[in-house]
């Protein structure tokens, strides 16, 4: 899947909807999901896995198209594909657990 | 950029580490990244809001492979294009705020 076509099928479908809601707003929706998500993370059986994750990418979709950020340009200007830090692959930074 | 693509990338540089880290662990990271995006979101000229949205995609991703989904598909069959609701592009939903 294209990240940015997929931007723009949420914008166009949802982007209004968004735009009046506001940011704060639209970033609770994305709390909610990250919330569900957790839940199906500790009981996947119980919930719908796959679903759960997709709605956090589109719900961070939704609100970086409302804050003017291209996620699919954002994304590959930040994750050029090594690690930033020691340039690896796999990375073999000494990090954090 | 190809999801799918950037999925296999950052499971190829981070998969080791995510996998030792654990579930949990790895969900942590990504509220962290979430609440920098609050953060950025707040002040937007303080922070770099494309890096902040960046790191939370990279970590969903992160997760997403942990748990063995292909988030790209997930994504697909879950948005297929229109709202899934009202079958409408824009949505015509009468919706929560």
């Amino acid at each position: 899947m294209d990240l940015r076509a997929f931007q723009a099928h949420i914008a166009a479908t949802y982007g209004a909807k968004d735009a009046a809601r506001g940011s704060a707003g639209t970033f609770m929706y994305l709390i909610e999901e990250v919330g569900e998500l957790a839940e199906a993370l500790r009981e996947p059986g119980k919930h719908d896995l796959d679903g759960e994750f997709a709605d956090c990418l589109a719900w961070l979709v939704s609100l970086a198209h409302l804050s003017g950020v291209d996620l699919s340009a954002a994304t590959a200007r930040k994750y050029p594909g090594f690690c930033q830090r020691c340039g690896a692959t796999p990375c073999v930074c000494v990090s954090k657990p």
